[in-house]
């Protein structure tokens, strides 16, 4: 799935590290599936802050020049996706400060739904606004408070702030990290020697050889300095509501996420959706990459031939000059190109995590057919995505969503597949670990964890359908 | 004159023009001389606010494109001296910012003196700093401000700040220009066809076609929108105070600075130099090209002959190579050349603006007197430089001002000249316009014209000897 | 596998199509795994050439305004490999040219022996050489040539040379397409609407939607111009040796090369190395990308359970800063990382394409054993690598060949496998379409079909045990 | 005089340094003002030469790290004007290739008049070129030779050539210094400790220390090697023809050029015209800064008053973006500005030294008389300008020069002067060195000291109205 409606972002945070720049730098690295768009870290080396930042791929933005300017032992890290707009770099993070409690930078991953709410009234009262982001508001909020340490400011905020947040908090009295009370957004927990390290996925530490310990816990603060690990849990206790998406698609299947590892879950959504979808074929095959361990798991579960039908080019760069000559499914060419001698005469399951507007999926399956393939099966290893997301991932709105106002039938249709089955809601949810209610499904289901106020619908344009 | 000390900053204002961004950026261009370290330009086109900065020369940063998203009928920009450290972008103006009465940037000429102090009370009160800049605490009070009104809010702020500014500030309500009470440093007000505009110097005015009006008086604000201009003196009458080093060296001799043209008044400091130091002479040289109209004028006062004795490269880039094999003089070789023939066996006079550290007149007097002069007299059109600037002139500390602690004799011995004599601060106030109490003359005299508190003398390192 | 080693060009022309240069940058781009180290295009606009070269990726590297320069309905373009040294830019290719018969832009795929033979020739008739690439002879030879036409020149200076070479030609007079007598190095002839297309793998065609026609063939040279195709068959009749190791490893596993499409061939090598090699196991993973054909031909007809137990980083820049910190396996980790639930307890047969110099083996081998795989057997689908190539591949000399100085017992030692075990060479052969003589198998057998003079094996150190 | 009309080139060598390719950057930025263009370097250090090229100017091409690549004790450089085309990297020189006698880099001051014939006859031989510069036909020749050292071909192939040249050309057997026989370009001669160092003007000389010994004679040829200086004079004695517009504009005042300095002549050909073409005025100023000595020499000689009344903006950038509303004499505002108190009211005579097509002119006196003057009265420094150059000064064509088809009298209409003079041929030979016949006035005269021949005349089209 190429469409970029399903990035979020990736936060990454060490202490106690003389490497800690560099450990940042190939964390974010390790990360950069969860937001291509715009990086930044910012170090701190007991004195003073030091930060770059730029749009960019974290291996074009870093050199050694600009990492060796990132002095100090601790560090933290930021992924974002698209910035719009000309001013983006004023909203790329960590978003660093000055104020009454000496410096601090903040990396952020998730979505404040109550942010625009807090913003007005924090500038009734004087605040100054430097990003359109809503994660400022937790730091303007941190800085009006009247508490006197760090954890008591920040619990305070977040008494005040309504979604998802994962929270790397770069201080002068140490490292924080920070998972809403829900849990929506992952954050793990490691050691590399004698350093801490926070990451959104495992496959951080992988990287630098660090050591997974735990899931920072929904609605755990932890602060981390010369006196260790101090975990703190000012909130209700609630129960969690786990994106199930990172499961489906956004999370890397090699990383450790909500304490299980992705690639098997993903394989075992395969196996449920060849039960659920089966039909007679010769051959399956995935949208690649993201589409590979569930196309595994329906070859198993249906007993049939798994091929690389569809090679990914790695050398996709920014944009493309298309011709003057229309090329038949250019934007899907330009990554993928169709294996004739596999595809010749075949009836092919195509199996893929997940349909945004469909526009791919419709080029995607006409490569197929023009390859030779007889017979087209799209199989959807998730339900269909009905709703946005607005805990952090960057869905389209719910107009451009196909399946928010298209039946199946319509959708196959118009992606011109011979069938189309998308797994079921309660097949997904036997496929992943936990418990059935500790999921957010609203993707999905339409159905939000946390519930509304009147003036959040308003402002975040939900149900509205005009501004949707 | 080419060391760093002596830069300040430049800005620029226009309201009413559909070229606002191309005409800020030509002013910036013909400012260029008062910073050439950052740039950055902000517009509005009624809808928001757009902003493009970086560090560099206006002429290497802005290409069509940046310029092409600065939309809209406004604009500010700001050219700025070194800023130091790598995170430097942060301080780079305008500032732009959200606050309650909506977005606002500001460019700031000068500096305050108790913005230190200003910041710890604010910082208490929940504000929250994302530069190192005075600038900055203007636009807080302004937030923190109960008044309704932009020009309401902006006097309150500036009752409370000390210290020298001339201000633009771009709001969604109009154009702000602003001038500290002593009217410090200069802010001249004209018009190009429909538009206002406002510039550091009125060479600004000459490259984009303006008409000069007058100047921005000390301690008013002016506010233009579609209501036209609009007028307010907030302040008490004082008696100004105007930076006597702006006709000394600072401005460019072709602009109308404090409503009287430089060059004639470098002419007339030179002449006057010539009175009071005359020595028996071949020919007078400026040091190019600040140098150029007081050397004429001592030439003409003294009845010598004027020669270009020392070429300037117009091309001198950012750092250069140095061999490892030692070339004498080469920091000012690389920027000046003498001719042989003109110096050859002659009593040369040099004219220079100001000595700062001694160090480059040392060079240029040695290689004088390698081209084969006979004899070498340095003749400097202002008094000897003893005291830092605290109103927004980038002097270096006190100790490295080689006047503050070495006598005449001492300097000339050391720069190697067979003599050396300044200029005195009557000969000095004679030569300029307006009254002797008008002006500033700290850098010379030690005397600052607005009172310190003992908080300020503390924070800024006032007479302490050791951080000075 | 991810050694450089492999490497060698990417050659592509068009003629007849007004989107001749991006059409060539598209070409490029799908041939960009043949070469990342620089690349180049050349247009013809039937008045004059235009150049644009560089070093880097071709995405990366063209723009819409740097493909804006390149005029014409004809072009030429070229992937190469790693270019040594500072002045790499005067060998990036295409070479272009002004000699009698106008101008000429030529780009060559393969490795010429004689080179520095006939360059010493042609130094001493008073020829220029601007390269050290022997593609550059070609043109020296057709320059020197009394033939009145451009074929005929050709024809000339490709009677002299021996080695391998597929050569796109841009002239006056038309494109020229060239294989050498023994069709080392593929070719490829197809059509896009009316404009003729050359590419060295079908792939370049699948993307700018051209039809594939057939290849060029052994010894063929073919003239493109506005009499349409022209095909001559200058050279005796020989035996093809088409380069086995395009089918092993280096084509596009989508493209069809010699006639066959790859992938299927691949997954060939696969099954038969199964056959060879079966061992006890629980699961198969492939060293991705370039291992995963043959690993599923290998899971096919060794009935088991296909994995990816690795996941490859698709963000891979240049360099990365590696931590003061020592990581294992690092070079190994930047792009890969272990599913720790896929391999644990399991025993796993890896399935790769071929070893070089062991190292990456080594370290891939032993990050499967951490994920905690019980038993790692290494698979390769071709022979060892005993030989280099001297007809255009990028392998390293003899005594870097792990392969040449140690049995299988020893290499299986250092890179810690449990078991290795290699593809036989009739078992290769077996696998691959044609007869087995039609086949240059010279890295493996060490067998170079085009016999060597004494003053080859001297110039380019064949066999010399100093110099390899 | 900003017109880019009076260009030409700037070379430089150097043998023996260890800094030898810092001293060349070092020099060529000393001769920046004959070529802002492109820029290149070639070292030698005993084995392989190193090179360095690019578009732009020398201090934005070089930083540590390419200087750094030019490794060795020998070192050439070139500065060029415009280069025109998409290719035209391939123009910038050195030329570096490799023939019989090894590596060979040749950097060339003027231009060859029989340059296209000769690369006729050469290609028709086997030839390829790879730019299109007269310059490469050099080397060819040189090729081509069946002489068994350097200066043997060398002198065999000048002996071919017709026109102007300096040329230092670097080989393994040593460091070459060239001058053509009638010596219309210059070159000198220095040393810096134990190195010998060739440049265009002594300027560059000065900035590196270097001692100015001797020019190369006109029809001399220098070899410098471990053997020290050897000097070949193998053309027969001739007069020679300095380009007097040497003196008039291109080199730098503070250069001894053709062994006398620049300024004191320039400042002579001010009192000559003032002798010549007195009117009476209030005051006298340059057109900065290339008027500025004869401006000086014509108020002494006139007895009036000199003032700098225009102010030059030292950071020229290369394009500027001119906004929709035009601004009146922009092109030159950018450059200039008028000091208004200077002007206002007086007689002004302004002292160019010379005119090229007449539109600069035409701008400086509109802003002059726009800032208040009375009467403007432009005085050239040099006859008119009536002929193209063709030994390497980049004139336009005839019909683009405007004394060429207009009288003194439209020339004054068109530039809306009050008064034009010029200063006579007469004038111009009795205020410079030499006798009168040891110059070539060509383009004051149309007299070419070199007979052209007709295929000559054809070729560059000389004469020709069309391509004129």
């Amino acid at each position: 799935m190429f469409d970029k409606f399903h990035e979020e972002c990736g936060i990454f945070g060490i202490t106690g590290s003389k490497d800690a720049a560099n450990m940042t730098y190939l964390g974010l690295y390790a990360l950069q599936h969860r937001g291509q768009e715009a990086t930044g870290i910012v170090s701190w080396d007991g004195k003073t802050f030091h930060q770059e930042k730029g749009v960019g791929l974290v291996s074009d933005l870093f050199n050694k020049e600009r990492l060796g300017h990132l002095k100090g032992t601790s560090a933290i890290g930021h992924n974002r996706y698209s910035t719009t707009g000309e001013n983006h770099l004023k909203n790329v993070q960590p978003i660093m400060v000055n104020f009454a409690l000496g410096m601090l930078a903040l990396a952020h991953n998730g979505n404040l739904t109550n942010a625009a709410f807090l913003r007005d009234e924090l500038e009734a009262y004087g605040a100054i606004f430097q990003s359109t982001s809503d994660s400022e508001v937790i730091i303007h909020l941190m800085a009006q408070s009247r508490q006197k340490d760090i954890i008591g400011r920040l619990t305070e905020a977040l008494h005040r702030v309504k979604g998802a947040y994962s929270l790397v908090i770069l201080t002068e009295h140490g490292l924080v990290g920070a998972r809403d009370p829900y849990g929506l957004r992952p954050l793990s927990l490691g050691r590399v020697k004698d350093a801490w390290v926070l990451a959104s996925e495992t496959c951080a530490f992988d990287l630098i050889d660090a050591e997974f310990i735990r899931d920072v816990e929904p609605g755990e603060l932890v602060l981390i300095n010369e006196n260790g690990l101090t975990s703190y849990k000012p909130f209700p206790k609630t129960d969690p509501a786990f994106c199930v998406f990172e499961y489906v698609y956004f999370s890397r299947p090699d990383s450790r996420v909500f304490d299980h590892q992705v690639y098997e879950i993903r394989k075992n959504l395969g196996r449920q959706l060849a039960r659920e979808t089966a039909v007679p074929a010769d051959i399956v095959i995935p949208v690649p990459d993201s589409g590979v361990p569930a196309a595994l798991g329906y070859a198993e579960a249906g007993n049939l031939r798994y091929e690389t039908g569809l090679i990914r080019n790695h050398y996709v760069g920014r944009t493309f000059i298309e011709p003057e000559q229309a090329i038949r499914h250019f934007g899907v060419k330009i990554k993928l190109n169709a294996v004739q001698d596999v595809l010749k005469g075949k009836r092919v399951v195509v199996v893929d995590d997940s349909i945004v507007r469909g526009t791919t999926s419709r080029k995607i399956i006409k490569m197929i057919r023009h390859a030779g393939a007889r017979e087209v099966h799209l199989r959807i290893s998730s339900p269909p995505i009905i709703s946005p997301c607005y805990y952090g991932i960057d869905t389209p709105t719910r107009s451009e969503l196909i399946a928010s106002s298209h039946s199946i039938e319509e959708i196959r249709s118009y992606i011109t597949a011979d069938s189309l089955a998308y797994l079921s809601m309660d097949g997904m949810l036997e496929a992943v670990p936990h418990k059935t209610n500790k999921y957010c499904t609203a993707c999905f289901s339409g159905h939000y964890p946390i519930p509304f106020t009147q003036e959040e619908v308003v402002q975040i344009g939900l149900f509205d359908p005009k501004s949707d």
